[in-house]
C-alpha cells in the first residue's frame, strides 16, 4: 500500500494533460492523423481511405446517437467481413455504444435469444442474412431498429420498410465530436459464444481490454506498419481477434472477403499482396488442398497466424512448406481471442527437422505480451502440474485479457473466475521449456485402463495419413477398460482404405494402448461456427456395436 | 456517464482473475518465463542470462526491504550503462522503490541537491564516480546508506566503509515474491532535469506510463523479439527512454558500454552483432568521423533511434549513406523521452533526393502510438497553429505519456499542465501533412524586423559548411531591428575558413534577413549533459562589439 506520507503521491494527481482512458478508439484517430490518405479497406470495387472510413465511423456515430443510443447501450450486426462490418468497430464505440457481432451461421431463433438476451436497440443486417434476420425478429415483443446493410457483391434481399446503412450515415455529422469512454473499464463489445449445448453465454469485453490486446496481436506478430491483412478470419468471431483496432494501431489496410473460398483467398493474395491474414487450421487444411495454378499465387512471405482447434502439426508442416509463415496462437472469446502464442525459439528449433520444427510450432505456447499469468493446474486445488510433458492440467489464465464476465450471469461468471484465475475448460500439459500444449477439452479425455489418452494426440497422427481429411476421436464404453478410443474418419475425394489399414497405420506409429478399438468412416457433424460435435459422435460410439 | 442502468455495470466487477495493474515488471517476468537460458546483459567479461538478472534482481528487491526500503522510498543510483544500473530499473520498483537515476557528469552540488530534494534512503555508487558522491553527501544531515558498485572496468575507488553492491543481494533471497503496485498511478522513477537555470526539477513517472512507453518504443521501432540493443544512451537519461523495459518486452540484449567512443561502439556492433542503438545528434555526427577501419566493421543492418536536439538533417543523410537506418524521434523527460516518431512515408518519401529525404527525416513527426494528444498552438490561448509550415508555435502533448508532474513542485506542474496540456516549451511548425518541425526552444527564437527567425534553421546550414563541426546561434540586440542571429562556431580540427567566407555560404544557402550579421570562432560552452549553454553565448554575443 502507498504509505499516505509518500512523496509520490502530493500534488500529483491526474489530469487532462496527463491522463487519458485507455481505448482502441485512440489508435483510430491517431492512423488517421497520419495516413489520412492511406487504403484502409478494400471490397470489391470499393475502396476507402483512412480519412473516408473515419468519415463514414463519425456519421455512423453520429447517426447512432440521433436515433436514441446511448452509453452502454447494445447495437448488433448481423454481417460479412465488410467495409460496414469494420466501421461498426469503430463507429459504435464512437457513440458509446457496445458491439454485438452476431455470428452469420446462426439460426433464426438462436439469433434472437441473442438479440434478446443482449437487449440490442439497432440491428444491422447484411442482406445475405435478411431471411435468418427477418425470422429472428419477427415475433419480438420490442425488436430493435433495424438497419439494411445492402453489398452489391450479393443479391439484395434487405428486410422490408427499414433504412438501408449509406442513408441511415448520411444523416449523422461527419464531424462528430466523439468522446473516450468516461471509464477504461466500460464495455466495448459482446460476444456469445456457440456452447454446444445450453444457451449461448455472452461475454462482455473492455475498452482497456481491447486497447492491450490489440497492441498485443501488433507485438506477437511483429507486423510493422501498413500490413495488408486478408479477413478470412470472421469479424463476428471475437470482433476477428481485435484485428479491426490492431489495424488502427498500424495503419493496416483490411482486405475483406465475404466467404472462405480457397480461389478468392489465392487471389486476393495476389492482387492486393497480402502480408497477413487469420484463420482455424481448417482453413489452412483448405488452402493446402488448393490445385497448383493457385498455389502459385503465392510470390511473396505471407504470414498466417493460426488457432482455434489444436492445428495438426502435418498442416503447419505443409503450410511451411508451401512458403507461408504460420504463427500458432491460443485463446478464447474470453481472452479476446488469442492470449498465448507459441513464442519461436529459432536457436533451438530452427535446426530441427520439418516435422519436429511443426510439432513444436503446434504448441499452444506462452503467455502473450499482455497477459498476466498462464498456467497449467488442477481444477480443483488449482495447484501447477508439473512441468513435465505428461501430467494433463486445466489451462488458466488472469489478467487484462480476460472479460469482464457474461452477461447477466453471475453465477457462471464466478464459477469460471473461481480461485482468481479464468478456468479455460481446455486440458493440456506443461512441457519442461514452459510451453503449453492442449491434449483435450475436458470432456474429451479418453480413460482407459487408468491411462488417460488425449484424443487430439490420435487425431494429429490420423491426420497424417495421406487418405485422411478429417478426423475426430472419442471416447466409448467398454467393459474391460473402462474407455476404449473410437475414430472418425473423413476420407479425401476418390480415396479408399480400410479399417485394418487405420488401426495398423496407427499400431505404427502411436503407444499401443492409444490405438482406437473401433473405426467408423463417414462426415463428422459441425456446428455453426464449424466444430466437431463430439457429443453426437459419442452417441454414434455407443450405438456402434 | 454510464448509466447506472446500463447491463453492462451489473455484476462484472474488476477481479484478480480480470484485471491487474500495468508495470513494466509484467514484461520482465515473461521474458524469464519464455527465454530464461537467453542473454540479457553482456558487459567486459561479464555476460548474463534473463533468468540469472532475474534472480539477482530478486535479490537486490529483497535486500532493499531488509534495508528499510518500504513502498514508495526513493533509490538513488549514480552509475554508467553496467548490468547494476539495468538491475536497477527492475530490483528497485520490484521492491516498491522509486527509481531515481542521477547524471554522472553533474558536480558535487547539483548530485546532493537530488539527493535531499528526492529524499533517497539508498544510494547507489558507480566506483568511477566516487569522489563526486563522496563529496555531495560529505555534509548531509541525513545521508542515504551508500552501496559501492565496483566494475572490474574501472578503478576502484569504492566510498569507505559502505558495503558493496555484491554483498549487498548476496543478503537478499533469489525466490522473492515482489508485488505489483496496488495501483498504477504509482511512481516507478524520478528523473531530475538539467535546466539551465534555477535548481533542477524532478519529473515523477509512474508504473502505467512505463508500460505504456516501453510498448511505445517496441512498435515505433518494429523491433521483434531478441533485438540486441548497444547502451549508447545513458540509463540516467529519462531511464535510457524506457528501454531496458522495452529489452523486457521483446527479450532483448543490453550490451553495455561505460563510455561513448567511436572505437567502442564500432567494435560492439561487430563483436556482438547489435541490431539497434540510441544516440543524440551528436553522438552520430562522431561516428560520421570516425576512421574508415572503423566504419567497415559494421557489415549488417543497424537501427539508430536519435532525438535530443534537432538533428542536422546533414547529420541524418550521413548516417544513412553510412548504411544505418535512422528513425528520428521527440520527447522529454517529462513525455517518458520519445514520444513523437517522424513516421517514415516511404510511399511519398523514397524517392526523394537523398538530401530531401533527410530533410523530411529531420522533421519532429507525429504522436508516437500511445501519446493521447499533439499539437503546436499559441502558447497563450492555446489554439493550434495553422498546418502552413510558416506559423510558429509550441509543442503540447497529452495524455498517458506525460508525467504525474514535478516532485514537491505543485506551482510549476500546475503551470506545466495549464490548459490540460503539457507545455513542452518547445517552439515548432506545423506542417499541412501534420507532422511537426521544431524551429526552436522558445528563449531561442530571434525576432528581427518584425519576422521571427529560426535559430536552428541557420545552425542547420551552418552544419552543411564543411568545415564547421558545431554551431550554435543566438539573438543580439539590434538598435535598427531588434535583434539580429549571431552565430558561434567551432571549426574542424585542422580547419580555417573567415567570417566573410561563412558569412557568404549562408546568403548562398537562405533569406537574406536571416543570414547571420556576426560570426563568432571559438568552442562552445556546454552543460553537463552537452546541451549547449545559450545563456552564455548571448552574454559573450551582446559583449562583442
Amino acid at each position: 500500500m502507498p504509505s499516505s506520507s509518500s512523496i509520490y503521491e502530493q500534488n500529483l494527481e491526474k489530469n487532462p494533460a496527463n491522463y487519458a482512458q485507455l481505448s482502441p478508439l485512440s489508435f483510430f484517430s491517431r492512423t488517421v492523423d497520419i495516413y489520412p490518405d492511406m487504403v484502409s479497406v478494400v471490397h470489391g470495387n470499393r475502396t476507402y481511405t483512412w480519412a473516408e472510413t473515419y468519415s463514414r465511423c463519425s456519421q455512423l456515430a453520429s447517426s447512432l446517437q440521433t436515433f436514441g443510443i446511448k452509453r452502454g447501450d447494445t447495437v448488433a450486426i448481423l454481417a460479412a467481413n465488410t467495409p460496414e462490418m469494420f466501421e461498426a468497430h469503430f463507429g459504435i464505440p464512437m457513440a458509446g455504444g457496445v458491439i454485438n457481432a452476431i455470428n452469420t451461421r446462426l439460426d433464426a431463433a438462436t439469433v434472437r435469444f441473442i438479440l434478446e438476451h443482449g437487449e440490442a436497440k439497432i440491428f444491422f443486417v447484411d442482406s445475405e442474412f435478411a431471411a435468418v434476420a427477418s425470422d429472428a425478429i419477427s415475433d419480438m415483443e420490442s425488436p430493435p431498429r433495424v438497419v439494411n446493410i445492402i453489398d452489391p457483391l450479393v443479391e439484395s434481399a434487405a428486410i422490408p420498410g427499414n433504412i438501408d446503412y449509406e442513408a441511415f450515415i448520411s444523416t449523422g455529422d461527419a464531424r462528430f465530436e466523439w468522446t473516450l469512454p468516461e471509464d477504461e473499464w466500460e464495455a466495448i463489445a459482446l460476444s456469445y459464444t456457440s456452447g454446444t449445448t445450453g444457451d449461448p453465454k455472452g461475454v462482455v469485453t473492455h475498452h482497456r481490454g481491447a486497447y492491450l490486446n490489440s497492441v498485443s496481436m501488433a507485438l506477437t506478430w511483429n507486423m510493422g506498419e501498413q500490413p495488408v491483412y486478408l479477413w478470412t478470419l470472421p469479424m463476428f468471431h471475437c470482433n476477428g481477434w481485435c484485428f479491426p483496432w490492431t489495424l488502427a494501431v498500424n495503419g493496416g489496410v483490411s482486405v475483406c472477403l465475404r466467404q472462405v473460398r480457397v480461389e478468392e483467398i489465392f487471389e486476393a493474395i495476389r492482387d492486393h499482396q497480402v502480408t497477413h491474414f487469420c484463420g482455424a487450421p481448417i482453413v489452412l487444411n483448405t488452402l493446402l488442398g488448393a490445385a497448383d495454378n493457385y498455389k502459385a499465387m503465392v510470390d511473396h512471405k505471407v504470414r498466417v497466424m493460426t488457432a482455434g482447434a489444436a492445428p495438426p502439426a502435418a498442416v503447419i508442416e505443409g503450410m511451411e512448406e508451401m512458403g507461408f509463415d504460420v504463427t500458432h496462437v491460443y485463446g478464447l472469446t474470453e481472452t479476446y481471442g488469442p492470449c498465448t502464442t507459441c513464442q519461436w525459439r529459432g536457436d533451438l528449433w530452427d535446426s530441427l527437422p520439418a516435422g519436429e520444427r511443426a510439432a513444436r510450432k503446434a504448441r499452444q505456447g506462452v503467455r502473450g505480451h499482455m497477459l498476466e499469468g498462464l498456467m497449467v493446474a488442477d481444477p480443483e486445488s488449482l495447484e501447477p502440474v508439473p512441468k513435465d510433458g505428461e501430467t494433463i492440467g486445466e489451462i488458466f489464465m488472469r489478467g487484462n485479457l480476460v472479460m469482464k464476465g457474461y452477461l447477466k450471469n453471475p453465477d457462471t461468471t464466478e464459477k469460471e473466475f473461481r480461485g482468481g484465475w479464468f478456468h479455460s475448460g481446455d486440458l493440456a500439459v506443461w512441457h519442461s521449456d514452459g510451453y503449453i500444449q492442449i491434449k483435450d477439452r475436458s470432456k474429451d479425455v479418453i480413460i482407459s485402463g487408468g491411462e488417460n489418452i488425449s484424443s487430439i494426440e490420435i487425431e494429429d497422427t490420423l491426420y497424417r495419413h495421406p487418405d485422411v481429411l478429417e478426423a475426430a476421436v472419442v471416447a466409448k464404453f467398454d467393459e474391460k477398460w473402462g474407455e476404449t478410443p473410437c475414430a472418425f474418419i473423413t476420407l479425401k475425394e476418390g480415396r479408399t482404405t480400410s479399417v485394418e489399414h487405420i488401426i495398423s497405420f496407427c499400431r505404427d506409429n502411436m503407444a499401443r494402448f492409444k490405438v482406437p478399438k473401433t473405426v467408423i468412416f463417414g462426415t463428422l457433424p459441425k456446428t455453426s461456427t464449424g466444430k466437431i460435435q463430439k457429443y453426437l459422435l459419442r452417441e454414434k460410439a455407443e450405438n456402434n456395436n
